[in-house]
Protein backbone atom coordinates (compact mmCIF):
# COMPACT_ATOMS: atom_id res chain seq x y z
CA UNK A 1 0.00 0.00 0.00
CA UNK A 2 1.13 3.54 -1.11
CA UNK A 3 1.53 6.16 1.65
CA UNK A 4 -1.35 8.07 1.70
CA UNK A 5 -2.09 10.73 -0.63
CA UNK A 6 -1.30 14.55 0.53
CA UNK A 7 -5.16 15.03 0.39
CA UNK A 8 -5.71 12.15 2.46
CA UNK A 9 -3.58 13.25 5.17
CA UNK A 10 -5.41 16.86 5.13
CA UNK A 11 -8.26 15.24 5.28
CA UNK A 12 -7.03 13.75 8.39
CA UNK A 13 -5.30 16.68 9.61
CA UNK A 14 -8.35 18.60 9.74
CA UNK A 15 -10.40 16.00 11.05
CA UNK A 16 -8.30 16.64 14.45
CA UNK A 17 -9.72 20.12 14.79
CA UNK A 18 -12.57 19.37 17.60
CA UNK A 19 -16.53 19.44 15.93
CA UNK A 20 -15.48 18.13 12.15
CA UNK A 21 -16.42 14.98 11.07
CA UNK A 22 -14.96 13.42 8.12
CA UNK A 23 -17.63 14.61 5.68
CA UNK A 24 -17.37 18.02 7.07
CA UNK A 25 -13.04 17.32 6.65
CA UNK A 26 -13.37 16.15 3.21
CA UNK A 27 -15.47 19.75 2.04
CA UNK A 28 -13.21 22.03 4.04
CA UNK A 29 -10.25 20.29 1.94
CA UNK A 30 -11.51 19.98 -1.87
CA UNK A 31 -12.77 23.77 -0.61
CA UNK A 32 -9.55 25.19 -0.09
CA UNK A 33 -7.74 23.34 -2.90
CA UNK A 34 -10.20 23.98 -5.70
CA UNK A 35 -11.53 27.30 -4.60
CA UNK A 36 -9.20 29.18 -2.02
CA UNK A 37 -5.85 28.41 -1.89
CA UNK A 38 -4.92 31.64 -0.62
CA UNK A 39 -6.89 30.68 2.58
CA UNK A 40 -5.03 27.57 3.10
CA UNK A 41 -1.74 29.10 2.72
CA UNK A 42 -2.53 32.00 5.20
CA UNK A 43 -4.26 29.39 7.93
CA UNK A 44 -1.12 27.12 7.24
CA UNK A 45 1.31 30.01 8.37
CA UNK A 46 -0.49 31.75 11.07
CA UNK A 47 -1.16 28.06 12.49
CA UNK A 48 2.40 27.40 12.34
CA UNK A 49 3.75 30.78 13.95
CA UNK A 50 0.90 30.53 16.67
CA UNK A 51 1.58 26.94 17.64
CA UNK A 52 5.33 27.55 18.25
CA UNK A 53 4.57 31.20 19.53
CA UNK A 54 1.93 31.77 22.18
CA UNK A 55 2.46 31.52 25.58
CA UNK A 56 1.39 32.24 28.71
CA UNK A 57 1.26 36.18 29.90
CA UNK A 58 3.76 36.55 32.11
CA UNK A 59 0.83 38.56 34.43
CA UNK A 60 -2.27 37.20 33.73
CA UNK A 61 -1.41 33.71 32.35
CA UNK A 62 -3.83 34.01 29.28
CA UNK A 63 -2.52 32.67 26.20
CA UNK A 64 -0.52 35.56 23.97
CA UNK A 65 2.55 35.88 21.88
CA UNK A 66 4.04 38.41 23.98
CA UNK A 67 6.14 38.60 27.61
CA UNK A 68 2.52 40.57 28.29
CA UNK A 69 -0.90 40.02 26.88
CA UNK A 70 -2.65 43.33 25.13
CA UNK A 71 -4.78 43.86 28.00
CA UNK A 72 -2.73 43.71 30.76
CA UNK A 73 0.00 46.05 28.47
CA UNK A 74 -2.93 48.20 28.10
CA UNK A 75 -2.66 51.82 29.46
CA UNK A 76 -6.62 52.13 28.99
CA UNK A 77 -7.83 49.51 31.28
CA UNK A 78 -8.37 49.56 34.93
CA UNK A 79 -5.70 48.26 36.87
CA UNK A 80 -7.63 48.53 39.87
CA UNK A 81 -10.28 45.43 39.46
CA UNK A 82 -9.38 41.79 38.57
CA UNK A 83 -11.53 39.49 37.18
CA UNK A 84 -10.96 36.03 37.64
CA UNK A 85 -11.45 33.41 35.35
CA UNK A 86 -11.18 29.71 34.67
CA UNK A 87 -10.26 29.86 30.82
CA UNK A 88 -8.35 31.93 28.14
CA UNK A 89 -11.94 31.73 26.43
CA UNK A 90 -13.66 33.59 28.94
CA UNK A 91 -11.94 36.42 28.51
CA UNK A 92 -12.65 36.74 24.92
CA UNK A 93 -17.11 36.15 26.41
CA UNK A 94 -16.45 38.53 28.84
CA UNK A 95 -14.68 41.46 26.56
CA UNK A 96 -17.62 40.46 23.75
CA UNK A 97 -20.56 40.53 26.19
CA UNK A 98 -19.95 42.93 29.11
CA UNK A 99 -18.31 46.64 29.44
CA UNK A 100 -15.88 45.20 32.00
CA UNK A 101 -12.90 47.21 31.52
CA UNK A 102 -10.40 46.05 34.32
CA UNK A 103 -7.97 43.58 34.34
CA UNK A 104 -7.80 39.62 34.39
CA UNK A 105 -6.39 36.56 36.03
CA UNK A 106 -6.42 33.07 34.21
CA UNK A 107 -6.75 30.31 36.30
CA UNK A 108 -6.33 27.71 33.69
CA UNK A 109 -9.10 25.33 35.60
CA UNK A 110 -10.48 24.36 38.87
CA UNK A 111 -8.88 23.31 42.15
CA UNK A 112 -9.35 19.53 41.56
CA UNK A 113 -6.84 17.07 44.39
CA UNK A 114 -7.74 13.80 42.45
CA UNK A 115 -6.56 14.91 39.42
CA UNK A 116 -3.32 16.74 40.92
CA UNK A 117 -4.86 20.25 39.76
CA UNK A 118 -4.13 22.26 43.40
CA UNK A 119 -3.46 26.03 44.25
CA UNK A 120 0.39 25.60 42.27
CA UNK A 121 -1.35 24.51 39.21
CA UNK A 122 -3.64 27.39 38.93
CA UNK A 123 -1.21 29.64 39.74
CA UNK A 124 -2.77 30.67 43.12
CA UNK A 125 0.69 31.83 44.79
CA UNK A 126 1.09 34.76 41.76
CA UNK A 127 -2.97 35.29 42.70
CA UNK A 128 -2.66 35.99 46.07
CA UNK A 129 0.51 38.32 45.27
CA UNK A 130 -1.38 40.35 42.62
CA UNK A 131 -4.09 40.55 46.13
CA UNK A 132 -1.73 42.46 47.70
CA UNK A 133 -0.31 45.31 44.96
CA UNK A 134 -1.45 48.68 46.10
CA UNK A 135 -3.41 49.32 43.16
CA UNK A 136 -6.21 46.80 43.33
CA UNK A 137 -9.42 47.46 45.11
CA UNK A 138 -11.41 44.90 43.50
CA UNK A 139 -12.00 41.36 42.93
CA UNK A 140 -14.29 39.51 40.68
CA UNK A 141 -14.25 35.88 40.57
CA UNK A 142 -16.48 34.86 36.89
CA UNK A 143 -15.82 30.74 37.65
CA UNK A 144 -17.96 28.33 36.46
CA UNK A 145 -20.83 27.41 39.45
CA UNK A 146 -19.89 23.57 39.32
CA UNK A 147 -19.01 22.18 42.76
CA UNK A 148 -15.19 22.52 42.10
CA UNK A 149 -15.80 26.20 41.20
CA UNK A 150 -17.21 27.22 43.73
CA UNK A 151 -14.42 25.44 45.94
CA UNK A 152 -11.91 27.28 44.09
CA UNK A 153 -14.17 30.73 44.95
CA UNK A 154 -13.91 29.69 48.58
CA UNK A 155 -10.32 29.07 48.49
CA UNK A 156 -9.50 32.32 46.66
CA UNK A 157 -12.35 34.00 48.80
CA UNK A 158 -9.73 32.85 51.57
CA UNK A 159 -6.50 34.07 50.18
CA UNK A 160 -8.13 37.31 50.14
CA UNK A 161 -9.25 37.30 53.93
CA UNK A 162 -7.19 39.83 55.64
CA UNK A 163 -6.95 42.59 52.83
CA UNK A 164 -9.24 45.52 52.19
CA UNK A 165 -10.49 43.96 49.04
CA UNK A 166 -13.63 43.81 47.26
CA UNK A 167 -14.37 40.53 46.86
CA UNK A 168 -17.65 39.60 44.34
CA UNK A 169 -18.43 36.52 42.46
CA UNK A 170 -20.91 36.62 39.07
CA UNK A 171 -23.97 34.76 39.69
CA UNK A 172 -27.18 35.97 38.28
CA UNK A 173 -28.54 33.70 35.43
CA UNK A 174 -25.35 31.42 35.06
CA UNK A 175 -27.51 27.82 34.80
CA UNK A 176 -25.74 25.74 37.47
CA UNK A 177 -23.47 23.35 36.55
CA UNK A 178 -22.61 25.57 33.25
CA UNK A 179 -19.54 26.53 31.17
CA UNK A 180 -19.02 29.89 30.48
CA UNK A 181 -18.06 29.44 27.41
CA UNK A 182 -21.31 28.25 26.32
CA UNK A 183 -23.67 31.13 27.89
CA UNK A 184 -25.19 33.55 25.64
CA UNK A 185 -23.87 37.19 25.74
CA UNK A 186 -26.54 38.50 27.28
CA UNK A 187 -27.16 36.35 29.87
CA UNK A 188 -23.75 37.02 30.66
CA UNK A 189 -23.84 40.66 30.92
CA UNK A 190 -26.56 40.04 33.32
CA UNK A 191 -24.85 37.41 35.43
CA UNK A 192 -21.89 40.05 35.37
CA UNK A 193 -23.87 43.39 35.98
CA UNK A 194 -25.64 40.92 39.27
CA UNK A 195 -22.45 40.29 40.75
CA UNK A 196 -22.96 39.65 44.58
CA UNK A 197 -20.44 40.58 47.47
CA UNK A 198 -18.88 37.43 48.84
CA UNK B 1 -4.64 50.03 17.87
CA UNK B 2 -2.35 47.26 17.84
CA UNK B 3 -1.62 44.50 15.50
CA UNK B 4 -4.34 41.97 15.93
CA UNK B 5 -2.75 39.41 18.17
CA UNK B 6 -1.75 36.56 16.59
CA UNK B 7 -4.42 34.79 18.49
CA UNK B 8 -7.27 37.05 16.74
CA UNK B 9 -5.14 35.90 13.29
CA UNK B 10 -5.31 32.26 14.06
CA UNK B 11 -9.41 32.26 14.94
CA UNK B 12 -9.70 34.87 12.07
CA UNK B 13 -8.06 32.23 9.26
CA UNK B 14 -9.94 29.34 10.68
CA UNK B 15 -13.07 31.18 9.88
CA UNK B 16 -12.08 31.46 6.33
CA UNK B 17 -12.80 27.68 5.97
CA UNK B 18 -16.07 26.77 4.90
CA UNK B 19 -19.04 26.39 7.33
CA UNK B 20 -17.19 27.77 10.66
CA UNK B 21 -18.49 30.77 12.35
CA UNK B 22 -16.57 32.81 15.06
CA UNK B 23 -17.69 30.71 18.23
CA UNK B 24 -16.27 27.21 16.09
CA UNK B 25 -13.22 29.23 15.20
CA UNK B 26 -12.52 30.18 18.70
CA UNK B 27 -13.00 26.90 19.97
CA UNK B 28 -10.65 25.51 17.28
CA UNK B 29 -8.22 27.56 18.43
CA UNK B 30 -8.52 27.33 22.49
CA UNK B 31 -8.36 23.25 22.00
CA UNK B 32 -5.38 23.30 19.78
CA UNK B 33 -3.34 25.83 22.04
CA UNK B 34 -4.48 24.88 25.23
CA UNK B 35 -4.57 21.04 24.61
CA UNK B 36 -3.36 19.91 21.20
CA UNK B 37 -0.04 21.43 19.94
CA UNK B 38 0.99 18.50 17.93
CA UNK B 39 -2.46 18.76 15.70
CA UNK B 40 -2.08 22.18 15.38
CA UNK B 41 1.84 22.05 13.64
CA UNK B 42 1.08 18.59 11.94
CA UNK B 43 -1.97 20.95 10.21
CA UNK B 44 -0.07 23.79 9.36
CA UNK B 45 2.54 21.40 7.53
CA UNK B 46 0.58 18.85 5.96
CA UNK B 47 -1.54 22.41 5.00
CA UNK B 48 1.73 23.92 3.46
CA UNK B 49 2.55 21.19 1.58
CA UNK B 50 -1.12 20.46 0.10
CA UNK B 51 -1.87 23.78 -1.11
CA UNK B 52 1.92 23.88 -3.00
CA UNK B 53 2.12 20.29 -4.01
CA UNK B 54 -1.30 19.65 -5.20
CA UNK B 55 -2.32 19.50 -8.69
CA UNK B 56 -4.39 17.70 -11.07
CA UNK B 57 -3.99 14.36 -12.50
CA UNK B 58 -2.60 14.06 -16.42
CA UNK B 59 -4.64 11.60 -16.82
CA UNK B 60 -7.97 11.78 -15.26
CA UNK B 61 -7.63 15.60 -13.64
CA UNK B 62 -8.24 14.75 -10.15
CA UNK B 63 -6.31 16.28 -7.24
CA UNK B 64 -3.14 14.78 -6.79
CA UNK B 65 0.42 15.67 -5.20
CA UNK B 66 1.77 13.11 -8.41
CA UNK B 67 1.54 13.32 -12.17
CA UNK B 68 -0.56 10.47 -12.03
CA UNK B 69 -3.44 10.36 -8.97
CA UNK B 70 -2.89 6.55 -7.40
CA UNK B 71 -6.13 5.43 -9.00
CA UNK B 72 -4.67 6.32 -12.48
CA UNK B 73 -1.62 4.46 -11.61
CA UNK B 74 -2.67 1.13 -9.77
CA UNK B 75 -2.84 -2.02 -11.91
CA UNK B 76 -5.37 -3.15 -10.06
CA UNK B 77 -8.09 -1.05 -11.31
CA UNK B 78 -10.24 -1.61 -14.28
CA UNK B 79 -8.88 0.11 -17.17
CA UNK B 80 -11.81 -0.82 -19.12
CA UNK B 81 -14.31 1.07 -17.70
CA UNK B 82 -13.98 4.72 -17.08
CA UNK B 83 -16.04 7.05 -14.93
CA UNK B 84 -16.88 10.63 -15.92
CA UNK B 85 -17.93 12.79 -12.72
CA UNK B 86 -18.24 16.39 -12.28
CA UNK B 87 -15.56 16.70 -8.90
CA UNK B 88 -12.64 15.43 -7.39
CA UNK B 89 -15.21 14.33 -4.19
CA UNK B 90 -17.30 12.71 -6.43
CA UNK B 91 -14.56 10.48 -6.77
CA UNK B 92 -14.24 9.63 -2.72
CA UNK B 93 -18.47 9.73 -2.85
CA UNK B 94 -17.93 6.63 -5.41
CA UNK B 95 -14.95 4.88 -3.86
CA UNK B 96 -16.72 4.86 -0.94
CA UNK B 97 -20.21 3.84 -1.43
CA UNK B 98 -19.77 1.33 -4.37
CA UNK B 99 -17.26 -1.71 -5.27
CA UNK B 100 -16.60 0.28 -8.85
CA UNK B 101 -13.18 -0.92 -9.70
CA UNK B 102 -12.32 1.11 -12.83
CA UNK B 103 -11.15 4.53 -13.62
CA UNK B 104 -12.16 8.63 -13.58
CA UNK B 105 -12.23 11.58 -15.47
CA UNK B 106 -13.01 14.50 -13.44
CA UNK B 107 -14.54 17.56 -15.96
CA UNK B 108 -14.82 20.01 -13.12
CA UNK B 109 -17.92 21.40 -13.69
CA UNK B 110 -20.62 21.28 -16.33
CA UNK B 111 -21.27 22.53 -19.46
CA UNK B 112 -22.41 26.24 -18.97
CA UNK B 113 -21.94 28.46 -21.40
CA UNK B 114 -23.14 31.95 -20.02
CA UNK B 115 -20.38 31.38 -17.13
CA UNK B 116 -18.08 30.56 -20.09
CA UNK B 117 -18.03 27.17 -19.02
CA UNK B 118 -17.17 24.84 -22.26
CA UNK B 119 -16.02 21.56 -23.66
CA UNK B 120 -12.61 22.84 -23.33
CA UNK B 121 -12.86 23.82 -19.61
CA UNK B 122 -14.06 20.66 -18.74
CA UNK B 123 -11.22 18.58 -20.49
CA UNK B 124 -13.91 17.34 -23.21
CA UNK B 125 -11.23 16.83 -26.09
CA UNK B 126 -9.00 14.82 -23.69
CA UNK B 127 -12.04 12.65 -22.83
CA UNK B 128 -12.77 12.13 -26.17
CA UNK B 129 -9.02 11.23 -26.89
CA UNK B 130 -9.68 8.40 -24.27
CA UNK B 131 -12.42 7.09 -25.94
CA UNK B 132 -10.59 5.89 -28.58
CA UNK B 133 -7.77 4.05 -26.76
CA UNK B 134 -8.50 0.43 -27.56
CA UNK B 135 -8.28 -1.00 -24.33
CA UNK B 136 -11.71 1.20 -23.04
CA UNK B 137 -14.89 -0.87 -23.25
CA UNK B 138 -17.40 1.03 -20.99
CA UNK B 139 -18.36 4.74 -19.78
CA UNK B 140 -20.51 5.56 -17.26
CA UNK B 141 -21.69 9.23 -16.74
CA UNK B 142 -21.69 10.21 -12.98
CA UNK B 143 -22.73 13.62 -13.19
CA UNK B 144 -24.95 15.09 -11.51
CA UNK B 145 -28.65 15.34 -13.21
CA UNK B 146 -29.34 19.10 -13.03
CA UNK B 147 -30.39 20.42 -16.28
CA UNK B 148 -26.69 21.24 -17.16
CA UNK B 149 -25.42 18.32 -15.71
CA UNK B 150 -27.49 16.56 -18.48
CA UNK B 151 -26.54 18.95 -21.18
CA UNK B 152 -23.09 17.85 -20.66
CA UNK B 153 -23.62 13.74 -20.84
CA UNK B 154 -25.94 14.45 -23.85
CA UNK B 155 -22.50 16.43 -25.06
CA UNK B 156 -20.34 13.53 -24.07
CA UNK B 157 -22.50 11.03 -25.42
CA UNK B 158 -22.23 12.58 -28.82
CA UNK B 159 -18.68 12.60 -28.85
CA UNK B 160 -18.42 8.41 -27.95
CA UNK B 161 -21.25 8.30 -30.45
CA UNK B 162 -19.29 6.56 -33.27
CA UNK B 163 -17.15 4.41 -31.12
CA UNK B 164 -18.21 0.70 -29.44
CA UNK B 165 -18.04 2.01 -26.01
CA UNK B 166 -21.53 0.78 -23.64
CA UNK B 167 -22.54 3.83 -22.32
CA UNK B 168 -24.65 4.74 -19.44
CA UNK B 169 -25.45 6.99 -16.72
CA UNK B 170 -26.03 6.16 -13.39
CA UNK B 171 -29.73 7.37 -12.28
CA UNK B 172 -31.88 5.30 -9.98
CA UNK B 173 -32.05 7.54 -6.74
CA UNK B 174 -30.24 10.72 -7.03
CA UNK B 175 -32.57 13.25 -6.53
CA UNK B 176 -33.21 15.33 -9.09
CA UNK B 177 -31.59 18.56 -8.99
CA UNK B 178 -28.99 17.04 -6.69
CA UNK B 179 -25.15 17.15 -5.89
CA UNK B 180 -23.98 13.79 -5.66
CA UNK B 181 -21.66 15.06 -3.19
CA UNK B 182 -24.08 15.36 -0.63
CA UNK B 183 -26.29 12.08 -1.53
CA UNK B 184 -26.16 9.33 0.91
CA UNK B 185 -23.91 6.56 0.73
CA UNK B 186 -26.36 3.93 0.42
CA UNK B 187 -28.82 5.88 -2.31
CA UNK B 188 -25.25 6.45 -4.12
CA UNK B 189 -24.59 2.54 -4.57
CA UNK B 190 -28.05 2.26 -5.54
CA UNK B 191 -27.94 4.91 -8.18
CA UNK B 192 -24.56 3.15 -9.26
CA UNK B 193 -26.23 0.06 -9.33
CA UNK B 194 -29.03 0.70 -11.40
CA UNK B 195 -27.02 2.44 -14.13
CA UNK B 196 -29.18 3.11 -17.52
CA UNK B 197 -28.21 2.49 -21.25
CA UNK B 198 -27.92 5.96 -22.70
ZN1 LIG C 1 -2.00 39.41 30.56
ZN1 LIG D 1 -5.77 10.17 -12.22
Amino acid sequence: MADPSLLTQLIESLRRLPGIGPKSAQRMAFHLLERDRDAGRQLARIMAAAMEQIGRCERCRTLTEHRRCQLCASPRRDAGILCVVEQPSDIVAIEQATHYDGLYFVLGGRLSPLDGIGPEELGLDRLEARFHEPALREVILAISPTVEGLATAHYIAELAQDTDLQLSRIAHGVPLGGELEFVDGSTLAHAFAGRQGL
